[in-house]
């Protein structure tokens, strides 16, 4: 008996240790953790699903409501697209920010949408059953199988009937997700409210606080959230649980957690795959994003046209570059493929010596063989995947192809995204992307793509670009072949591009455009691409399950699946961090820091009441908090996401992760791992002595 | 008696409050202060002035002797002439570092000149004793003077025959110098050691390490020393005193002392004064090397030649800009001009009450006059100014043409820095100049600077541009003009110039050479604003010292003067700082950081045999120092000064001031007034573990 208590003493210290930080945890897994494991997080609060369902979905975004009166909080970044439905010559909502101080004065959305979770299912069962029985393959398991396309397909057919039949429902929006690869597969049930409207946002001179420079940096002072109310046939929402603000906030080493729906992670990742992400993904997405980022600055500098066109690119083309660069910079930092590689012979060893694992050695060969494979083609790849930004010249045509085969099928044939749900979200695309062109920017990068194309090894080719380019003997000849083909397409315009995308194959040949003739020949190409992805997939989901189930029982304990915008829990503390020797990061901000980096110009021009209200009577700017750190285990798509204390009040909005910290989709690096949230006591004070709206404050501190 | 024991008290707390930090005292100040004033400050050894005067004078930089014969430390970036001077295309010593492991393989230099100095006398009563009795100027003392311009040239005069009585004596160099604006004259006797050779430097990506990026910043892990040995006749030089290498170092908090010859700092000059940096100097300077760096970079990327020719140039003006950037920040934070108000109205409330110092307020009214006289002009005399950087098609052309101006003049006539002595000096220039010149970079900078002279406004014009350019209607023409004298020059080819260099106005002007004529022209407005700024001068030595009695007088204590390259001591601790909220910088790095830095690209790219050493047994990275920031009081200057602690060991080689604290040279702001200092062990370990050099290891750390 001794034994035992001194081992569960050992286990607990254990689990003291491993407090906070890793994991983006399953509502399911949270409750299999368990009370005890929650409080020993130091949370007072039990976290059930009701409480864990306040986290709700928007586009790209997470979000919470903090009022019982449907009262939404999420970040500025995340409601631009109302900002910019509401914006008139006259009155730029982006660039001022907005106030509502009355129901009557809440500006309403044509097309935000809400999505609350209601039910979470797990249809590991349904998937499973459906799938056709495996056929042996001749090469030994790992290898392809006849059935691995089948298998995608089959997996493809039973989320599509699971999303029908769970929409049936009025105001119901349903997602399905694999997770790690096919170990298991759930359904959300959302209930979808799309009468939202614009309550508060900031000027973006303080949701956007030093811009695309502060983008994933510390210390930062943006001031990054927005409110906004649900009505449900014409009465603000109910919510089943909110999340009132916290007026004392939170401060170094208390512990909180994050709710969200984060995007996409890779810890499953073979340390290969993780090698193929470190050795070519990312150091071609950042010469590539670089090379566009000079053909921009440069038009930019010799036309106003082309830097207005080309803004929201930029900033986006930015932001990939920078993320590149931090994911290298973290691959080393974290000895993230060393680890991997660690890892995973551990499991091996543990593998080898029980018979019920052995198949996950041959997993681990298979998935190793089917990253080998796809590297074969890795460049030609890399730029098919990528005619999806940069120029238009080959996003507009391909768009209008894709979609014209897409339609020649049955809804329920048609591919994830190309569906009838899917259509209003692409038309919605037309308008903003036309903003978005500028012809001499948008003729160099695709000149750009061409040249890459053109230089692509022998085995590697793209026929459809061989056709139209291969007379081409120099630059100058490509350039010339490229606007030819610009000049000659009808594309380019907004309306004809609207009507062109509700048009068949054949019709779209019958236009006689070469451009599209072009895009027509290289969606072949991207749709052969797919297939063969499709396959591979197929592949993955018998593989990487039979590999994941080892590595969780060599853990022997829970392990928390990588992001897949499911929501996820993350827990954590407070806390700054070293960045490198000699420099420590403290983990809070204040509105004196924001002061001494005004500038009074972008992105450093705070708004003169900001200014003036900081200078006021009793108000000491140190004393206001803006931004917090803490050791959270998050990513793209757990912005807006709620940041709560131990007592379920609401003390943050997450809206970035230092930059240090963007390799933690590949591994998580305690030393690093901290995400950016801002401080709800910037708001309320903005609320309170700016905005002078007592109301607004009432109702969001108000507990019940 | 009791209330004379608790000021006393009060004072001492006074004093230890005021610890460390502001002020570069000159070596008698030190003795004034006292021995337990210097002991307050941390040193159990006494400073005399056999001490201090281990610190030597270099080109441009300080050092100190590091042991009995005659080895003598300093930055790498001191002695990179002498590097270059030895370096061959088979054998680039800047780049590789050097190590002498005999006396034999030492390398001697050509031109490189040691200052050890003797004595230190206090010259102002020869230069009040030779003045011209004072006029009375009819508006009043504070206005200009009849006696002016008298009164400089005879201190100009006191001047040179001071300094050629002094080096009458054989290998003797006498420098002159006048603390805040003629309150005192001092006159410094060195002996000159000629015969300097090369002991150890290592490669660039040692000493410069970070380059660029990291200059003016922290964290940084540059290894900037080198060490020299002084010869004469033909034997080692035994010095009066030298510092011996601690083995030991310092940590936060400890304290330390640096020597050396700061160059130049403003904290003596008025508000209004320091107004005119603010507002004029500092942001033209910014603008005007803002556009060089454009021209040169885009020229570089056209032509690798180029790329070559203005690397050093390049370097140069982003450090100018970089330093100008950070005055201007450094303005703001320290609150410089606020502060410096505030404490000239207290000095004026002091003056006014006592009659001895009622010319105080005259003398103040006077300089706040003369600087509004300057400003009428400040456009002009900027661009005047400005001729000595950027286009050679401004600088050789004037240098030849003053060269020949003053060479007619009896050489005690000339100005200082033309008489024969300087020569030498001059000369060296020739060759390295032309290294640094490539035409098309040059022509857009000749361009640039008559621009900028043609857009002066109609108050201000320099005639010489309006008789060559008035007739270039617009750009094109400009840039025609230009490429026309620029062409028809022969002052471009470099024996050409030498030859020019000793030749009469007359012989120039038969040259009939368009660009020499047109810097003749130049050269006679440039005159006229010297003679101006003479007459200026010889107000600020009657005014500026009436002022600073009053200052001093107010003080109540001893107050350090601006630096003006003479020897200064300065106290201060081991500290690290905030440079803004939420970031706290350490005081010390290691190698592990350096190593964290490493990339393999420069400016990034330590050496192999570094990180080869670095990986070797036993060797913990984070337990070798490599650079560590103090509180102490330097300036550009003090490049190479000796720091030093408690016990007179030498712990580190002052090589840089964080960017923060540059506006120091206005203000000391404790908070960020941070010296940068490589430490010794980390030489110690190069040599040592690297290299080997046990002897030269012996010799550095041997006491006696």
């Amino acid at each position: 008996m001794i034994r035992t208590l001194r081992l569960s003493w050992l286990v607990s210290v254990v689990a003291s240790l491993a407090l906070a930080g890793e994991g983006k945890w399953t509502p399911q897994q949270v409750q299999q953790l368990g009370a005890a494991w929650v409080k020993q997080q130091g949370f007072t609060i039990p976290l059930d699903e009701k409480l864990l369902s306040n986290a709700v979905q928007l586009p790209g975004c997470s979000g919470s409501f903090v009022s019982k009166q449907g009262l939404l909080i999420t970040n500025h970044h995340c409601i631009v697209s109302i900002l910019q439905e509401h914006s008139t010559p006259q009155q730029n909502l982006v660039k001022d920010g907005y106030l509502a101080r009355t129901s009557a004065d809440e500006k309403a959305s044509k097309s935000y949408r809400i999505q609350v979770p209601r039910r979470f299912l797990d249809v590991t069962k349904d998937v499973l059953d459906a799938l056709p029985p495996p056929t042996p393959s001749p090469q030994g398991a790992s290898s392809p199988n006849l059935d691995d396309l089948q298998r995608y397909k089959s997996v493809e057919a039973t989320q599509k009937k699971l999303v029908a039949d769970c929409e049936k429902k009025p105001n119901t929006r349903c997602t399905f997700a694999a997770f790690d690869g096919g170990l298991f597969f759930t359904l959300t049930e959302f209930l979808e409210l799309t009468d939202v409207r614009l309550v508060f946002a900031p000027p973006s001179s303080v949701g956007d606080y030093g811009g695309e420079i502060d983008n994933w940096m510390w210390p930062r002072h943006s001031g990054d959230f927005a409110l906004v109310r649900a009505y449900q046939d014409g009465k603000p929402f109910e919510p089943g649980a909110f999340f009132p603000l916290s007026t004392q906030g939170v401060k170094e080493n208390d512990a909180v957690a994050i709710l969200g729906y984060p995007g996409v992670s890779f810890r499953a990742q073979l340390a290969d795959e993780m090698a193929e992400r470190e050795a070519r993904w990312y150091p071609n997405v950042r010469a590539l994003t670089a090379e566009w980022q000079a053909i921009i600055e440069e038009e930019g500098k010799r036309s106003p046209d082309a830097l207005i066109a080309t803004a929201d690119d930029l900033r986006s083309i930015l932001n990939t570059k920078k993320n590149a660069e931090g994911q290298l910079a973290g691959f080393a930092r974290g000895k993230i493929l060393e680890k991997q590689r660690a890892a995973e012979e551990k499991v091996k060893v543990f593998a080898a010596k029980k018979v019920e694992f052995a198949p996950a050695l041959e997993a681990h060969a298979g998935l190793t063989a089917l990253n080998t494979e796809r590297i074969q083609t890795w460049d030609r790849d890399f730029l098919l995947d990528w005619t999806g930004r940069g120029a238009r010249a080959l996003q507009w045509p391909l768009l209008v192809s894709r979609r014209s085969v897409e339609a020649q099928r049955p809804d329920v044939e048609r591919e994830p995204g190309w569906q009838e749900r899917d259509l209003p979200r692409l038309r919605e695309r037309h308008e903003r992307d036309q903003k978005r062109y500028h012809p001499a920017v948008d003729q160099r990068l695709f000149v750009s793509w061409v040249k890459r194309a053109l230089a692509l090894p022998k085995d590697q080719r793209i026929a459809a670009v061989d056709a139209v380019f291969g007379a081409a003997k120099d630059d100058a000849a490509i350039v010339k072949k490229c606007s030819e083909l610009a000049a000659a397409s009808k594309l380019f315009d907004l309306e004809t591009r609207k009507k062109a995308f509700d048009e068949t194959p054949a019709q779209l040949t019958a236009r006689a455009d070469p451009l599209l003739n072009f895009a027509l020949a290289l969606d072949t190409e991207r749709r052969a691409l797919r297939d063969r992805r499709e396959m591979q997939s197929g592949r993955v989901l018998r593989l990487r399950p039979v590999w994941r189930r080892a590595v969780i029982a060599e853990a022997g304990k829970l392990v928390a699946p990588d992001a897949n915008s499911t929501l996820r829990v993350t827990f954590g503390r407070v806390r700054g961090y070293s960045p490198k020797e000699a420099v420590q990061m403290a983990a809070t901000t204040s509105l004196a820091g924001a002061l001494a980096k005004h500038t009074g110009e972008e992105p450093f021009d705070l708004p003169k009441k900001i200014v003036d209200a900081a200078a006021g009577k009793g108000v000491v700017p140190a004393k206001v908090p803006v931004d917090f750190l803490a050791d959270c285990d998050t990513t793209g798509g757990n912005s807006g996401s709620p940041v709560i204390d131990a007592k379920g009040k609401l003390v943050g909005v997450n809206f970035d992760r230092v930059w240090e910290n963007v390799a933690n989709d590949f591994g998580y690096n305690p030393e690093v791992a901290r995400n950016v949230s801002a401080d709800v006591r910037y708001l309320l004070w903005i609320l309170t002595t700016v905005e002078d709206a007592k109301p607004l404050v009432a109702e969001l501190t108000a507990a019940k």
